[in-house]
């Protein structure tokens, strides 16, 4: 398995953007001391400080990167691993011992990265959006050591939204089910060996452009014995962090212009204009008028 | 119908109390004014205030009972129609002209109140919880006039919780246009027709006890006339505002001792502790054993 579950509460949410506010709600202090600060090491999810400010709480607030972080006191840390941008396994950077963890495994499933070991956090965010692809039945789960963090995170989960759609709950329920059975059935590949095999694919055409063109770069990933697998392979992200190079400054605009491609700005992950964000989990067709674009010398487009 | 749609930007949410605090986002000054007062007459909905101060955001705050509401500058009013608790009819009781109006019309349907005209308000609530009675599937829908509101308020949603379940939405679809399908039906009752006739009888019930215990009272309404059904009728509310008579200060305490039944007490919604609210909407056999629990006059239970 990918997470300890043994002795946890199973908190469900609207999708795991809910869980997150719920963690943020039951991990603040609810006195007067003011707003906690929340902070990640950047690259981080863009959306991360937009949700986080955008009711201006008094009960939390975006700190910014976690690496530069050294203000006393507690403070909330959001720790994404595999990474949302750049797809790179994270622990916690702040070195405090007032810090509450939030984890946000999301994409720690085995078509993106090796399961060295089940994690074991105290708060752990998953969402059917990444593991199964099935993103519109907003359904997301959190795995919760503690009672009273739980217990708080469901109210709330009340309070926002009064509870979780039923109807997705069935379905996600059906889903997960259909894919749990996948992994026993000796003559049919798992949903996650299908699933590995086209990332796996995808990478490597990736990579290759890469190598071939030299005019941007993806990050380099050490290769990890997977306990699921059974097999030792290299990350292989949801997300590719895509660097620009030969001089050029804003990656986002150079792409768009020049290539036609839409991507988002490294700038809203807290980093620098060079790199931006791009999804490997579109459909084919366009994943390979993507590789065709970047890797064709001339602006012509496809 | 009950509603104006004509020129409307509809905006699903996850129910309509995701809408509530999406309106809230929506209709609040995002300068650094501070939170701008949100008000409604009580009694009101015990989860307003709960959910206006969890996060205690800078952008708005619970201003309290709007009848009593005296300060100047901007504010919100909330007008529940027919009103959550006691069932009567609104309309704003702030005499500015500085207000900002949000209408729950959660209860705005001919089961429960006559349809008198079409609802024309600036932002409008609806609900399938209280319209068809598929609260599970955690859908509402808003009718909202001004084209920048609605754009924030979808902006609040996709922050909140990305979207709203495509599996709810596929079903609530299906379940509204077979509600409507069966109000052109000959043949047969329609799904109003029917759940105004088990209203009707529910309501006839509850206030022939009232009449021969004396021991509590339920709000008389006056008749109207429905359009839609094209006949007068008195309101007949999802809720039952009860009050104990005799004497009784505390009456949800003295329905829980004495009566065995769980009610919600007044002082929740603003009120007095001698009011209870009571659902009109639970199953048949639930909705008997309440009936005869306030019509004996011992403290006999079934």
């Amino acid at each position: 398995g990918n997470a300890v579950t043994q002795d946890r509460f199973i908190v469900v949410g609207t999708g795991s953007t809910q869980l997150y506010q719920a963690a943020l709600y039951a991990l603040s202090p609810h006195d007067d001391s003011g707003p906690i600060n929340v902070v990640s090491a950047a690259p981080y999810y863009s959306s991360y400080p937009l949700i986080t400010d955008c009711l201006k709480s008094g009960l939390y607030r975006w700190g910014g990167d976690a690496k530069t972080y050294r203000e006393e006191g507690p403070y909330i840390e959001l720790v994404t691993s595999p990474n949302n941008p750049d797809g790179f396994l994270r622990e916690p950077v702040v070195n405090s011992s007032k810090g509450k963890l939030i984890h946000d495994l999301a994409y720690y499933w085995p078509q993106y990265t090796p399961i060295a070991s089940a994690a074991d956090h105290d708060v752990m965010l998953f969402t059917a959006s990444k593991s199964t692809g099935h993103a519109g039945m907003r359904i997301g789960w959190a795995l919760v050591k503690d009672r009273e963090t739980a217990r708080k995170m469901t109210e709330y989960i009340e309070l926002n939204t009064i509870g979780v759609s039923k109807d997705s709950q069935l379905r996600v329920a059906k889903v997960l089910k259909a894919v749990s059975d996948s992994c026993g059935n000796e003559t049919a590949k798992s949903f996650f060996e299908h699933s590995y095999d086209a990332m796996y694919e995808r990478w490597k055409l990736l990579k290759q452009a890469a190598k071939d063109t030299k005019r941007f770069t993806v990050p380099d990933f050490v290769s990890q014995r997977c306990n699921f697998f059974g097999k030792v392979f290299e990350l292989q992200p949801a997300f590719a962090w895509f660097k620009c190079e030969e001089g050029i400054v804003d990656c986002e605009k150079f792409l768009r212009e020049e290539k036609k491609i839409l991507t988002k700005s490294g700038k809203h992950f807290g980093d620098d204009q060079s790199y931006v964000r791009i999804s490997m989990l579109d459909r084919d067709t366009n994943f390979n008028i993507f590789l065709h674009r970047v890797s064709v010398s001339s602006n012509s487009t496809l």
